[in-house]
Formats: structure tokens, C-alpha cells, sequence
């Protein structure tokens, strides 16, 4: 007896979308399950966190930062429709409307109503969009976000008309470029995307300076870290300027960006990159008065269903996660979440069973060779949750003391009082820093104390550790800055 | 009221007794605790794991592998005596009897009783010595251990006088050098000690030939890792001969070693390197019947103190630790957990509190840019500690597959049937493979199942990994086989 064939309906073909599409796939055929993804972009299965590698040239191929095209995806039974919006989600209907965008930008009218197509099951996978603050001139030509793959197509563009003075020796230039002039690229925000592209740039040939409100740049590290990665975005010959409110983007009379108005100063931009953080991407879902948190994602239980309702999923940058150390949800769009929901909502709605318990809150990053790395709370977040804590800040090295190239790490490591329980950690050094913040990600998810982790057994051998690994210092002296503390 | 100044008895002075020393120092005054310690040899608190990049020549100045000088140590109120030995433990009385060496080697006469120290409590830190199999031969000038600074600096001192065609432009030489016939070198076992000696005399210009019984070189990997070993060694122009029983060690008519013989294949050596391994120094307290276990090393209870005695502590190379994983006690010589035992021994020696619960099995090394690393079980130890496990392999990458210098890794993971708990992972690659074993690390001491780490939250940047970490497609490829393969 043949069951009827159901259909699910994905929304957004990226790292969650697609991949949830491949997992069911392997788990039900093509005859019992019918898989439509719409994307309304150009690309699917990206990595939008190559992108600032791409535009600094490390990267040289944009095509190396697609995982598999929609021919490939199709070719699996997965009916890719590219360029397509989902422009209203009808819960209650079991059905979302979509418009087929046309060749153009997709604004205006430029597009055509494709009516409504029905799902038994729904994956919400729509993603974040970025900030784009209502400033005066955030329009203008040469004002970038870097989101996507186009995003990045746009930029890069504007990139080549602009080539800065000593990487081109083009004379025929007619872009005002080739005058010798040095170009200023101003990047508005300090966090990960936009410490990334500010080194993009600068491998481009650009003067740049970066802009952002708070005390240090990387503010997703306590201001006494960040202010080691600003040391090392200054080597570089990045201008940093913080506590800095832009109010302004100036334009030329053709409508070009040509300076950014900061706390009254001017900053002279013939290109500007936004990167100034994401939101999720929850419209249709509002629209649709599907559960939203805080921070405005989409609330899922553990495998990856939006909370109350039985047949739709949602994972990647649209949802927010539960934060395993403060016990909050959270939102944090990070590619390798991206592709966990997408698996774990994969097997679920493949008739298979898995959940996705939730964030500690891991991040790596760098600039140039400096590795910073963070996981667990902040001091303000760990004061946010009500938690009372100890901190404390080591350094050592990467290798033995005697060994060739042994460089300098500073670890910070945050521990509660009394319980002496592991509460964050952050690192900012040289080769092999970042990495070992996995170290304090396993120990955060395990729950363990301070001084249960002066125990563990970390590889040791001169190239790859001093005798006591800089975690296991680190912990030393939060676990006796513990029981000095006292309750 | 002044209690009687006591007195603690170190025997050692090398990672274990000198950490434990400077420990209780911390906590007792001179005036509360008098700490002498004895130490046979000609250097205390030095690095054993340095010594292979000592004869290398990455680390030029052996004093670089010193931490502290014994008059650095004598400063602070410890009682370092250097080239003493201790002869006699008469636990009853508790008493030990000693020995001063003269300025010779410290064999024959050249030495003066000092009678009998009296303690009140005593550490045992006599580290391990190296394995000398009773080899016709095995006597012969020019064969090295390399345990001590002591060895390296006679092996050193051997090769100076060897100094290889290509090396040296000296035509003055007058030990049969500098006639441009290349110098043989035989490295005999090929555990860490071998290989990195290995990649050392080859690095000194040696022909370099290392000769072990296993199927494969490192085979503290199983033989499918360990083969991966095999291939960057002969990368390396080193000749790697397995299952070959040495069987003498030749001398010329000089008395200087020449060939080894094994498998009946003479190898010509003009300097041989034991690399062998080690066992447990505990003569004195095999005399003295303190527990011993299988492996020959002394049992100790959490803190360190040897069994059934109340006031006698052991750590670092003479004891046998707790394995996490297994249940049974090992024998794991490691400058690591050396100085965590002193830590630990120093701590409750000095009135304070510390543990040392147990080992999961880590260790890393590298050959040339290869690095390996293990932690946990292999799968005979598995076998041998009665479990039943799935062994599962993948490949992957240290970076995103498109950022710059990615470059592959394998890993290996082991996960009990049933209860799914991970019970070992080795990994073989290039650059950031090594300490990724630390992932696993942690988790094996938390009690994870393969399942669990499916959802680890671990760094993730194009630079530092793909979007899945290595670890975690060995975590998912090792849950389906727990699944698949049922009870």
C-alpha cells in the first residue's frame, strides 16, 4: 500500500537549507518525499564566512566558495528554485506564496507571481540580513554590505574601479584611479566581519580605518583582549577609532560615497564596508506570528521544530540558540550552527531523530597572524545572567619556552565563585592560539570546574606546548582565585 | 608554641621533586619545613622532552633546556645537593642513606658515604631509566641513550667527532672524518624517542636508519596510522626498518660500534641511539618493598602518596598512573604529568590539598611537518581492557578546503558499542592536527559519547578549520557506526 507522497518546502538554500534538503534525501526517496527549495539570491551552499578572503585576494576564485551548485543539488532529487521569494507563509493553510524574481535586481517589478504551493512539513532557513542603520548617505554608490556572495560580487566591483594607487600601473584608467592618489576604504564596525575586511583591504592597497562605538574593536571580547587586536590592526597600518558614532556618509555630487562623518570628525572613504553585525531574517516568519525571541530569531525546541508547532523547522542565522553556560537563548550567526541545524533538521524530518542542544558560544578569528579566540561569557554577560565570578588573565607561550618561534598568548578565564565552575574563556596570540579555545568548548559543555581542568591531560611536546599548556596555567589560577575568593 | 621544624626528603631533582619542592616552599617557611634534596646526576629541573631538538640544533645552547639552576633553587631555602645519591630507604626508620659522587662518572670507587638523613616525609620522584637490552654489543663507544642532558651531551660529543661529509669544510680532522664518506646513523626503536632523534641526526647530516620489532614506526598508533608515520619519515630520507629483531650491536677492533645487526641485515653504524623506552627507577623502592605494580612503577593513592604509607609521596616517571579510560593503572613517562605530580605531591606536602586523578593517554609529536597525536585507547588496549568498540577513519582538512595552505588530516576515533562513550582518537596531518587531540582529551575525561561531540560547539573560521571541525566528522562517522552496528 503506497502512502501518499509528502512534500516539504525549504526556505532559504544555504548552509542550513540545503543541507537539511541533502539529509532527508539520504533518508527518504524521492518517492516519498518531495523536496522544493526556493532561494531568492543567485547562489546556493555558500560560505559567506570566506567572503572578506575572497575580497582580500587569498581567495582568488569566487566559484571555490561554493560548497555545490543547484545543478548538484538538483541532480540529488532536491528541486532547487533559484531566484524565487517566498513572499507570505500561511500556517494554518500549509502553504507559502512565492514570486519569481526576474534577471534584473529583483526591486520594482520586476519579478512574477507564481501563486501558492502547499507543504506538509516547512524548514524556515532564511537567514540574517545585515544592519544597515538609517544614517544620512547609507545609500550612496560605494557603500557595501558583505553578506552574501553578490554582496561581495558588488563590492569587488567597486573595488576594481577604484584601483588604489601602486597595485595597478594602468594609464588608462578613466575612473579616477591612476592619479596616484591613494584610496581610503572606511570600514563601520569593529567585530569579526569587519576586522576581516579591514585586512582584506588593506591587502588590496587600501588606507583604511575602522570605525565602531565601543571602547575596543572587537567587542565580542572583554576591552582588555581587544585591545591586543587593536595593537595588531594597528601594525598593520589600520586606523582604529573607537568610541566612535558615525552620523554621516558624504557623497559626491554623482551620488559616491566620499567621507564618513564620525564624532565630528570626517574620514575620507572612496569605498565604504558595513560591517556593522546581522539580525535575523524573520519577516515572513513574524508575519506569520511564528514564536520570536529577544533578539528577534525564530524559538525552536531541541530538534530544531519552531516552538508549537508540529510540522516546521527553522535553524541557521533566522533562529536563536540556547546558550548551554547562561541558560538564555541567543543569536549567533555562525556557519558551522548554519550547517548543524541544517543536519539535525534533516534527520528529523527524514523520519530520523537528532537534536542540537545548543551554543557555549565558541568564536575564532584573526588578523594577519594575531589568533583571537573567545567562548563561554564575556564579564558582562556572565553579570547579565546573574552569575558571580572570578577572572583572571595569564601569559605564556605556544611552544616550549626553548623551542624555535615560541610566541606570547594571553588567556583570560572567567570561573564562578563557590562552585568554581568554568565560565569563559578568551584568547588573543600568535600560531596556535586560537585553536585552543576548543579546549575550554569542551570543558564548558562538559560543565567542569576550574580545578577539575588542572587536570586534564592536554598534549605536550615542546613544538606544540610548554610543560604546563597555557590553559592549564590559566586554569591554575582561576581555581586559586577561587578559593581565595571565597563565596 | 614552636612546633619541631620538620624535615621533607626529596629523592630526585629533576620535573617531579623540584615542583614539588618549590610547592611546599610556597606553603612552609624554612623556619616550619626543611627540604633537602638529593640528586644523583649533574643537572636538576630540566626538559628530557627538549633533548632530541638539543641534538638537532633547534635549540642551540643546552642551558636553554635548564628551567632552574640548583643554586636558583638553593635561593630559595631548598636544599639542593647535586651528584648524590641515595643508596639505601630504610622506611622503618625512616631514614635514607646517601652517597657522594666524585667529579668522575660516578661508577667504582669514586665516591664518599654520607650515612644516614633522617625525614619526616619523603617523595620518591627517581624517574625512569632507559631500556638497554643485554645486546652483545650494547656496550660498545659510540651506542647513546638519551634520557638525561648527561647523554645527550655524550651522544653530542660523539657526533662532534663524526661530523659528517657536507658538515664541515675542517680538513685538520683527525678522527676519521672529513674523508666525505657519509656517516651512518642507527636509531634503534621508533616510538617518539626514535622518531624525533631520527628527524634530528638527520638534520645533523647523518644517514639515518631506525630499526623496530612492530609493523610500524610511532605504534603508540595503531599500524594504519602509524604507516602514515613511515611514509613522512622516508619523505625524509630516513630508512625505516620494521619487524627487525636487533640482534648485536658490532664493534671494531677500537672498540667502537660500527653496524648493528637485525633480521641477519647488518646496518653500518657509526653511532647507534637507543630509543627504546623506559621503565620506572624504583630499585630503592623495590628494596625497601614499597607496592609496586605491573609495569614496575609505584602505586599511589589521588594525592600521590604510595600506597599503605602515610608519609612517603611518588610522582612523575616512577609511578603508574590511573588510565581514565581503561580502569588500570599505566606506566606513561611524560614531563606533563611529572610536574602536575609535583604540584599535586608539593600541595600536600606543604598542609595544602591537591589530586591527580588519572590519565586519558595524550600525547603529540612530529616528523618534520607531520604531526601525530593520540589520546585515549588503541584498539588492542581496548581489546585488553574487555571493551567492545566500533574503530571508524575519516579525512579531512586543518582549514576550509578553499582558504590558502589547507592540507589533510586523518582521524581515527573509537567509541564503545552500546553506550557509544568515546574511548580514543588518533590523528595524523600537517600544521593544527596535532592539538586538535585535545578536543578529544577533554571529552574522554568528561565521559562523552561520540553522539554527544556530534554537537560540540568548536572554533570555526576559514582559517582554523572547515565548517565541520575534523573532530567532529570523525564524531559523526563514529555515531552512525555505534548505531549501525547495535550492541
Amino acid at each position: 500500500m503506497a502512502t501518499r507522497r509528502e512534500r516539504l518546502v525549504i526556505i532559504g538554500a544555504d548552509a542550513t537549507g540545503m543541507s537539511a534538503a541533502s539529509q532527508a534525501r539520504r533518508l527518504r526517496s524521492p518517492e516519498e518525499l518531495e523536496i522544493v527549495a526556493f532561494e531568492r539570491g543567485d547562489f546556493a551552499s555558500y560560505s559567506a564566512c570566506g567572503i572578506p578572503y575572497w575580497i582580500g585576494g587569498a581567495v582568488p576564485d569566487r566559484d571555490q566558495l561554493i560548497a555545490r551548485t543547484p545543478e548538484e543539488h538538483r541532480a540529488r532529487d532536491i528541486d532547487l528554485r533559484m531566484r524565487t521569494e517566498v513572499t507570505a507563509l500561511d500556517v494554518a493553510g500549509q502553504r507559502v506564496r512565492t514570486r519569481r524574481l526576474g534577471t534584473g535586481t529583483g526591486d520594482g517589478q520586476d519579478w512574477t507571481d507564481e501563486g501558492w504551493t502547499p507543504y506538509d512539513k516547512l524548514v524556515l532557513a532564511t537567514g540574517a540580513r545585515p544592519v544597515r542603520p538609517p544614517l544620512p548617505g547609507i545609500d550612496a554608490e560605494g557603500v557595501h554590505g558583505v553578506q552574501s556572495l553578490s554582496d561581495g560580487q558588488a563590492l569587488l566591483d567597486t573595488l576594481h574601479t577604484l584601483e588604489p594607487a601602486g597595485r595597478s600601473g594602468d594609464t588608462n584608467d578613466t575612473n579616477g584611479a591612476g592619479d596616484g592618489r591613494p584610496r581610503h576604504a572606511v570600514v563601520i564596525g569593529a567585530g569579526y566581519i569587519g576586522v576581516e575586511m579591514s585586512e582584506a583591504l588593506i591587502q588590496r592597497g587600501f588606507r583604511v580605518t575602522v570605525l565602531d562605538q565601543a571602547e575596543q574593536p572587537m567587542s565580542t571580547l572583554d576591552a582588555d583582549m581587544g585591545e591586543l587586536v587593536r595593537d595588531a590592526m594597528c601594525d598593520l597600518g589600520i586606523e582604529v577609532v573607537t568610541e566612535a558614532a558615525v552620523t554621516e556618509i558624504r557623497a559626491d555630487d554623482r551620488g559616491r560615497a566620499r567621507a564618513v562623518l564620525a564624532g565630528g570628525t570626517e574620514y575620507p572613504a572612496d569605498v565604504v564596508v558595513l560591517g556593522i553585525g546581522v539580525r535575523p531574517e524573520t519577516t515572513l516568519a513574524r508575519d506569520a506570528e511564528l514564536p520570536l525571541g529577544d533578539a528577534g530569531g525564530l524559538l525552536t525546541d531541541l530538534a530544531m521544530r519552531v516552538r508549537g508547532h508540529r510540522n516546521i523547522w527553522a535553524g541557521g542565522d533566522c533562529v536563536e540558540v540556547l546558550d548551554l553556560v547562561s541558560g538564555r537563548p541567543r543569536h549567533i550567526a555562525l556557519g558551522t550552527h548554519a550547517n548543524k541545524h541544517g543536519q539535525v533538521i534533516g534527520a528529523n524530518v527524514g523520519g530520523g531523530y537528532a537534536t542540537f542542544p545548543g551554543v557555549v558560544g565558541t568564536a575564532v578569528s584573526k588578523v594577519c597572524d594575531l589568533e583571537i579566540a573567545r567562548t563561554g561569557l564575556l564579564e558582562e554577560q556572565a553579570e547579565h545572567a546573574g552569575l558571580r565570578y572570578v577572572s583572571t588573565v595569564i601569559e605564556s607561550t605556544n611552544r616550549a619556552g626553548y623551542y624555535p618561534d615560541a610566541t606570547t598568548m594571553r588567556v583570560k578565564m572567567l570561573a564562578e565563585v563557590r562552585t568554581g565552575r568554568l565560565l569563559g574563556v578568551q584568547i588573543v596570540g600568535r600560531e596556535g592560539a586560537g585553536k585552543r579555545v576548543d579546549i575550554a568548548a569542551v570543558a564548558l559543555t562538559a560543565g567542569m570546574t576550574v580545578e577539575e581542568m588542572t587536570a586534564l591531560d592536554l598534549g605536550y611536546a615542546p613544538p606544540f606546548s610548554p610543560v604546563w599548556d597555557p590553559v592549564l596555567v590559566a586554569a591554575r589560577k582561576a581555581a586559586r582565585a577561587v578559593r581565595e575568593r571565597g563565596g
